[in-house]
């Protein structure tokens, strides 16, 4: 083959790799993981099992690239995040119930015995709680208006983002993901006597 | 059959239907509902599958009863709970990390497509909000300390007490489930300039 050739190959397979770990994330959203098949992959991205074998050796393999393909997207280095940048993560992820689905349908899977992606969300919170307590740091230093430690305020929020999520997709009609979050957010640091002039009551 | 007979038989079956209730609450736990077979309850009791179908003729019907078991547990009238009540619960939740994975793993899987158990968790969430504004309406008054109303304060403290949940069941020794949700409550209700003298930092 060609360089060029090689070259055209190597994008090609790249390309069908990205195209079967988005049939994959949306398998997932709708089934979970123990629920999905690597024969509804293959199926929707137009491969036969065997030929999905051929990228993907395993459903677990498939898993780990699911994974990494969040951790990418998602990636902020620490310094970069500040508090008012997670309100607007949370509006963002309401615009994507898909992959929010996905993952929280993973979240909830993790917790049963020797689920494959058990060690990485346990990795992933270790990680994230530490990061939140670094921004939380950076914005109030070693104690919040209330009078946490960042270290005691960081699995709050990650809980209430986790918590909220779950609650909005089963009822996005009733609940308001992103304004219920920048309440949180008010209930950590903001003077608890001024009012959000823009908000309604939900009900 | 005597009264006394078909009373002993009734008896009998009740807690037959008891303990495979216990049985498809461990193996929810272990494996997800989706994940879950009815031969695998049926082994756990001792039963052949075609025994298990006698007292419940589908994997669905197990899991209604499943769900209602939960209801009964945890019942408490609107007008018995006080704020201080839900942190003996999250407590209580701590010495039960089986039922807590079980309904962890289902409120997980109830995000995914057509899953069984998604209309007992959206009308669910809508209750426990209601009651959890009742709750927190009885202890402060149409506005908390902070300035939110009990309605805007209930999706909060229900997504704390679910996030916290999958935070500590994924790492138990590195988050005091108890501990956090107590702050939580200070967050919403307390003196912020108080501190709680009885608790550690984590780190």
């Amino acid at each position: 083959m060609s360089y060029r050739g090689a070259m055209n190959a190597r994008v090609r397979s790249e390309e069908r790799r990205a195209e079967i770990v988005r049939a994959a994330l949306e398998v997932i959203a709708e089934r979970g993981y123990r629920g999905a098949s690597l024969a509804a992959v293959a199926e929707r991205v137009g491969l036969t099992q065997q030929g999905l074998l051929h990228y993907f050796p395993t459903k677990d393999a498939l898993l780990v690239a699911v994974l990494e393909e969040r951790d990418q997207w998602d990636a902020v280095p620490d310094t970069r995040w500040r508090v008012d940048l997670l309100a607007s993560l949370v509006e963002y992820n309401a615009m994507r119930p898909g992959i929010i689905q996905t993952f929280s349908a993973l979240l909830g899977e993790s917790v049963t015995e020797g689920h494959p992606a058990r060690q990485y969300f346990t990795e992933r919170y270790t990680q994230v709680r530490a990061s939140m307590a670094a921004v939380l740091r950076t914005e109030y230093g070693e104690r919040l208006p209330n009078g946490l430690t960042p270290e005691r305020t960081a699995p709050l929020l990650v809980a209430v983002m986790d918590g909220l999520q779950y609650q909005w997709l089963l009822d996005p009609q009733s609940v308001d993901m992103p304004g219920a979050f920048r309440d949180f957010l008010r209930l950590l640091g903001e003077d608890p006597h001024r009012e959000d002039p823009d908000r309604e009551d939900p009900d």
